[in-house]
């Protein structure tokens, strides 16, 4: 053992800590969360003991892992909602969150799963959500959206992108690139002079806290 | 040990079959193909000598085992070529697709995967691939279907698809009705009158077997 002065061990405290960090984004980005947390202290080459000093639950260490990454969605979608015109910001935010998703599968089980304990994550949950909502809202109001699209779609989207997979990260990203144009040309109304578009089914996939939206969307055919 | 009738045999070796059968069905499809050949046996409460005496490979009792999936997807591009109406056929091929691959994730795992062993997957795939762009050309040449969307297009929805997820088989299946249903809104050309749509990015999944069709596709954004 070597005797360590308080300052190196507070910059050795520091360095595993980050190491903690880098360790969870890549197995959680790879695996998923499922993975043990003994695994991720395997793999920063600390003791479990010191991952559970810096992070008690696995809850704690993943809302730390992924913060940049939870402000990015969100910022994605704030962005969105700052464009003055409605419809080019929510073509935008639609964009931008199927890229993110595409550079970092971790994340997105992350904002899957329900984490209950996590308030971190479900405050964030929350918050997208009522942004995503209002992002929906301004973009019809332009009449631009279609009036049958809602909520539930941009999370099966974002589901449905997560499902896409190519043999390296950059083919990924242009497949996730060419989904969402294809799910944004599904969103667009079409031209006023057009005729009315065939409705769709009821939305089916259910928005964690919300009950679903049904008499936005058009009944099933 | 009871000693049995040639007649008995018989039966047992049948027995034995369909059990093996409906295992391996039930593990690929909540675990995929990466199960091993042995944990099928165990499932199937049958030794691994006799599953490997009815499927030397693990490719061809998958085979056997998606026979009637295989059709079941041929059947839904057939009916869609042979429907007199090409962009109605290209709809209904792509609502069933989407159905018979929420109702069965084991399956498309196995269209999926490379399995270059297993000849009866790779022919099945490549007739499929081949009814899929007749369905886009005959659709196509209506004018109802955009002339940017190619072959890539449909396999990046079958890899889409696959990512919802949901609490019951119903809402599963629900989802993708409703996915599908948007997919075929992004497909969908605007009428004659309308202004030319904003070109979609370059698609970029590959289809096996084939060099990408990017002389069809519009440029990226």
């Amino acid at each position: 053992m070597i005797a360590r002065l308080p300052r190196n061990q507070r910059s050795d405290a520091r360095d595993n800590r980050d190491r903690i960090l880098d360790a969870a984004r890549a197995v959680f980005a790879t695996d998923g969360l499922d993975v043990p947390v003994r695994e991720i202290a395997r793999r920063a080459e600390v003791g479990p003991a010191t991952l559970y000093r810096h992070f008690p639950t696995k809850e704690m260490l993943a809302a730390e892992a992924f913060a940049a990454q939870a402000l990015a969605w969100r910022s994605a979608l704030d962005e969105g909602l700052a464009d003055p015109d409605p419809w080019r910001g929510f073509r935008l935010a639609v964009e931008r969150l199927c890229e993110l998703q595409a550079r970092d599968r971790g994340f997105t089980a992350a904002v899957k799963s329900t984490f209950p304990r996590a308030m971190d994550f479900a405050a964030m949950r929350t918050s997208s959500l009522t942004r995503a909502a209002a992002l929906i809202r301004r973009a019809k109001d332009t009449g631009r959206l279609r009036p049958d699209v809602v909520l539930e779609d941009l999370i099966l989207m974002i589901m449905a992108n997560d499902g896409i997979r190519a043999s390296t990260p950059a083919a990924r990203i242009a497949a996730s690139r060419r989904f969402a144009a294809l799910m944004i040309r599904a969103c667009e109304a079409p031209p006023g002079s057009a005729p009315p578009p065939v409705p769709l089914p009821t939305p089916a996939v259910s928005v964690p806290g919300k009950t679903p939206d049904r008499t936005r969307a058009t009944r099933g055919r």
